[in-house]
């Protein structure tokens, strides 16, 4: 797990280098960095190719085709060798020769040091990187070749580009192929070797099963094979004697653990999936219930599940818990990046130095409000102060029991601030229109910011009353 | 998910258009419910239909019942189409029809915009909906239809008025029996169009077999293919040329993918449905160890149990989780619909502005005690206030030794309340009787809240020794 | 579920019952308590039964043997009935007579009203409470008495006296028994009923099957049942027409549904069973490995694991977490009822007032700690008072560099509060010799709660004083 | 569970006895650490053998391989005995004098008493310690001996030195290779008492079975018992007569439940393997939606995505959690082992006393960042003060607009400090070159230890003051 973490982190130190060489002045200049000693553009010696090279990546694409053919033809040849044409023997030799190339090759590809995260380009040390030259030189046992196929799933399942789902059932079912086709080898193998050949599983179905074409042979082969790791188990072929029983014992025993195998990976792939809609629900007969053993109103019970509706909608964005998993500097860098532009702009933060507006959007939260969402009642308390991002609000507000004044406040503007700041409860009741994205600020916060200096204090009020006058 | 939550933001996104067409002027005008408006009452252009006309939806419904039937007929049709009448494919003619007028339909169907969650009902953005059109298209193809059946399940899945377990059974139950049916008809294809009718799955057990009536047939087919899929496997009938070899191949590697998912969803389903019994006994487990352990007198014992109870018993309605998750304004709202009634009329707070008993009201949390618990214990510290929502305590104090003075309160009356503002350790005892729903009201917060005008400091203080006095 | 938690707080109703019949004086007598209406004591009206009453649940459980008798004679009589003799129909006379004499019991069994939680005798409200009437009038169906079955195994899953695991293997059991005894049976008469003997599922093999005896064809038919219902399959026995086709086909679907299920139970028990071994594997797996890491000296390493191994072992006992899910007032009366023995002795407190040590003693933490562990290190911030309840520690300080003073102290004294009351980094290292039980009390909840009055104060540095001097 | 951690704790309880015993003086003497006073330096009394002893740990594994001999010719013996050679019996005979032997050997073993968690070795109540030697004469029956595997396996379950997956499967393997074992001799037992050969599962398949040798016949007893556990049923052996009918009807109810355990565990140690790789995947699709949907400049979204990587990396360690679990004291003597070191070297604390150093550091926390990443921003709020333990970070300021000073930190030196002292917002953009491990004091908590002394604080502002000028 931590190699392949390693291997997402060198990705990403890949993908860095090639922004910075695309080159953003200052900051980059004075960090001689990780990243900029990998990939391509990075001079290597001669003779000596980058992991991360396309070229190499597509001879490794090449060779798990070749791993695929080899442990397709391996066992078949185990079994039908003499019946098998000599031109398959040729191409086992030239496949054989790509993977000696493979281990030639491993002396003049770079690779990146565990501790340090650089790649190394010395002869000296690829040559003493001996683990994974001794792995390579395994390749020669054709079924070891095997590990490059595990060793693409382990990364697939980790690639954010490829469903896990389909990823994981892919892998599963190909071992599961695998198998059937090993065994129904081996089976067809010990029939074929064995001395009375009316005795065999085949045999006593096929009695001349010998004179058969090869396709024929081996669908049976792979049908026995198939019917036996189902636990079909139909009867019309099965062991005729000692051997076969021996071999079906160690097989249906294999097959337990494969199944077994196969059904916990599905259960977990099943939970896994399902488990965002079981939440949904929920959730929404929670609120519904509650709504209706209270006796709510319609429109509280409609406020209730349209906002948890957008809720479980965002979670699948998951916004808050990935900022919160961050550390201070990448979230406040986030937030100046996102929100700087329209705290700036705000009527109130007008005349503020850089550094307190800076500090102020750090600690702002942004929040989804669904359509037709109360986000201010009148007469609450004043906790926060929120700032519009995007979409829109009404206020409806009645400082005198027959003067109504609506308002509408969009992108940009402010609303809850004569509440925090004059210390009185709110005034209005502000409520949705549509979709409205909005930056909420802790009314302590604002005040432990603004008290730092007492001029800002001063620029604060003195905006909020050139407003109102 | 999202775009099924899509569609439940589109419901309430819905209601919120037609709330504004409507135009409002005033808070509670501005509200009317959403029963009463859903639907019918959008002026739409002529000719445009809602999709949430109760005729269009029975239209679909209708439509849903005409794709089971041709998911049903089409493979049947597929095996036996030599043996059937006429008449049936006059029916498919028919069918075909109905899904063409299916796709002229959608011109004329007002859709919900992803982006503003309105109704759009613009003949030319209609037509432009390429995506729901090009979809519609598809069913020209017979089994394509089968996606209709899909989404409806997971329509299904996500409303609360179906029980989930039996949704996704049913859901599951269908395919499995769609598995089944093409599969046995494919197989008797198979041994049907066989040069040699004797040397198939079917004609080695039936010789005569094509002479039977279609049912023998059908049963028989059908009978194979559910043992096979459920690794029965009697073997009375199983293939007996490559033909079915290989489709026997593909059925059971396809029938382990598909057990193996159908028990995946069971386990799931199962987790699901248990775990509120097993926290139930995991957590009075612990108490009634904890108990015996301690040796702790047999009323404490009891009143922990039924506290636990009481608990799980309301924690099927999830009410404080529920709330939490909500924001603050629509908290409020609730509290003050569900609570201002009663706490307005408590004798400590006569004499409150609107405004202050709101902010009370805001900050109360609301419990369940069973009958005979204790909620505050004399001599204790006091540091909450509270109000009876519903049911009785009985209070019991003794400032002096020999004199004992009881009580009976009950919904409306307040208790806790000489400790907290006289700052003095809690004078009672006091005991729920019934099942009893309380306001609490931290002691900290009471005193924020009041603090915020030295006249409603003074008001409480009155309040509390008139009564005393 | 609700009613089952309802039903357990009847049932911790009536053991309170029985302890105030016993008699404490003063609490009680001013309780009209809910208990105190319950239960056999408690004087019904004539004629009316307690549902608690023994006799009443003996005649329940005897009605269950008989249940179970019904559903085991049930299909046996429906498929051998021409072979049985006739004194079975008999006892089923007799049985039934024993459900209508439970009908008419009915009448007399007073009832437990969902709303008040009170029992019920009034003849006229109990005849009225229809629901429970009614249900047991489908008890005249045979299989219908099943559902007494199924309400038993209801209960017991919630009893903590039973074990989880083995309740529910027993329920599913009992299920899968009852199904193959079920199909079994009706497979045995389809093969009675058809026309010919020779073509069915049992005559293809035991010709004349009609002649053997009763046994031979019960064992032949629930053999049949089992080999289907667990997918084995031999062959042996297999449908040989349409009509037993049609049956395995839904015996066979039914099964799958079976089957899964039971999987799904069994991984369900099984991950809940595995859940605590793994939770422990897991946590010292990742302390040992921080220790290596770090290469932490020896003596660290041996004080982290055997922390972590009590705390496991007394998390099975969950005390903290089952404490917090209590109110306060319960918390508080336990507090008082374990630990004021213990506190009430310490010197420290002496003169402080009943009030002042229950408050400080409902503040308290109980925490255990292993051997050889340090509770305190010299030179630590002091942060808490501790106080031993059981086991000992040893104390070392060197208050000047070749000065060494060591102490054991045992259960009733305290330690750290020279730190927390002088406000001075802690002189002692204190380590425990054995398993020892703590009570923890933060410092600034001490000070809290003797700012309260200035003598306490006092009292509580006069006693510091005086032990020191 | 409970007691297998008592084992646990015995296990560490045993070293604090031994340690006791050695009787202790000072600090570092008295914790000879654990290696070195395991087991063999106890002064047990003459003839008393400790439990630890590893003869005694020997003589128990050899008994396991006995009980494995035991456990597997048991049921051959009971199907084949009158086929044996006679020596067998005389293997046995030995094997039970070796079970004698350990029931003598129980009254010689000291045991570890439960409550005081130390070694007993008197005699007397040795003997009296009556459930181990309860159990251990039942170990005269064979069968039960299996017991011993059993507690092997739980002790192996909760040994970290073993992979969790592979001891929990070769567990299950076991079981279900003995209930094979067990099923196929007894089923042969059956056939070969059974009265007419011809009749029964071999006799049917295998005409003339007894005079076959007992390879064959019992391969082809093990096939068929494998053939039935799996649920493959070929159906080429299978019931003949009514005795195999109900012993074949009891084996597959048994199977049943075997598979469903099987593969209930298997699905608990999937969904445990895989949780770490889920987990993974979510986060880090979560980060870069969240990156794509904000259109983040790549170089925000790669610190996100490096710092997740880093974050699942080292969570693999636990190395927060871990520590959070532990008392305080463990915690500080941890942190003061590993940061004291160089925290004492940091130039802002020289002059400090041991004592407050060691308050400062027991307050720190340990992070680790991926090499780029910014850890302060310029013109952030000061809240933490930074160490660093390894790796280097750069800083860049630019207290003038063309003014760049930058600079380079190592291990040991400490940046945030003007910011936090000075109270001003950070001056410098502070970013890692490569993986460095950083402590981080909060602010209030820095202040809050320095405050204590007036003298401190002036030792802190002239040591900042020494480095500016």
């Amino acid at each position: 797990m931590l190699c392949s973490c390693m291997n997402c982190l060198q990705h990403f130190g890949n993908d860095s280098f090639q922004l910075e060489s695309g080159g953003y002045s200052m900051h980059n200049d004075l960090l001689p960095s990780l990243g900029a000693t990998i990939n391509h553009t990075i001079k290597l010696r001669k003779h000596i190719v980058s992991p991360y090279d396309p070229r190499y990546r597509l001879w490794e694409k090449f060779l798990i085709v070749l791993v695929l053919y080899s442990a397709w033809i391996c066992p078949f040849e185990f079994a039908f060798r003499r019946y098998l044409p000599s031109t398959i023997f040729l191409v086992d030799n030239i496949i054989n020769s790509f993977f000696a190339i493979d281990i030639v090759l491993t002396f003049f590809v770079a690779f990146v040091d565990h501790k340090s995260y650089l790649l190394v380009d010395e002869p000296k040390r690829i040559a003493g990187h001996s683990k994974s030259l001794g792995f390579k030189l395994l390749s020669v046992l054709r079924l070891w070749r095997l590990h490059h196929v595990n060793s693409l799933f382990a990364r697939l399942e980790k690639d954010i580009r490829f469903n896990y789902f389909w990823t994981r059932c892919t892998k599963l079912f190909s071992v599961t192929l695998f198998a059937v086709h090993c065994s129904g080898c081996f089976n067809y193998m010990i029939a074929d070797r064995y001395p009375d050949p009316e005795r065999t599983w085949i045999g006593a179905v096929i009695p001349n099963f010998m004179e058969h074409n090869l396709w024929v042979r081996y669908v049976t082969a792979i049908y026995w094979s198939i019917t036996t790791l189902t636990t079909t188990g139909y009867g019309d072929l099965h062991a005729e004697n000692t051997r076969e029983m021996v071999f079906g014992i160690c097989y249906m025993l294999f097959n337990l653990g494969l199944t077994s195998y196969l059904i916990g990976n599905m259960t977990n792939l099943v939970v896994h999936g399902t488990s965002h809609t079981k939440n949904f629900r929920d959730t929404i007969q929670a609120a519904s219930e509650f709504a209706s053993r209270n006796k709510l109103p319609k429109h509280m019970e409609e406020q209730m599940l349209s906002h948890i509706c957008l809720r479980f909608k965002t979670e699948g964005l998951k916004q808050q818990e990935t900022l919160d998993g961050l550390p201070k500097a990448i979230r406040s860098s986030i937030a100046e990046y996102l929100f700087f532009p329209i705290v700036q702009k705000v009527y109130l933060f007008q005349g503020f130095s850089f550094n307190l507006i800076f500090q102020l959007v750090t600690e702002m939260q942004a929040e989804y409000y669904p359509p037709k969402e109360d986000v201010i009642l009148q007469n609450e308390a004043p906790a926060y102060l929120y700032i519009i991002v995007s979409g829109a609000v009404v206020s409806n507000f009645s400082l005198l029991p027959n003067l109504q004044v609506h308002g509408r406040l969009t992108a940009g503007e402010i609303f809850g601030e004569i509440g925090v700041l004059c210390n009185m409860s709110q005034p209005f009741t502000i409520r949705t229109t549509e979709l409205t994205q909005i930056l909420r600020l802790n009314r302590t916060t604002l005040f432990n910011i603004i008290r730092q200096s007492r001029q800002d204090a001063t620029i604060v009020m003195s905006n909020l009353f050139q407003v109102f006058n």
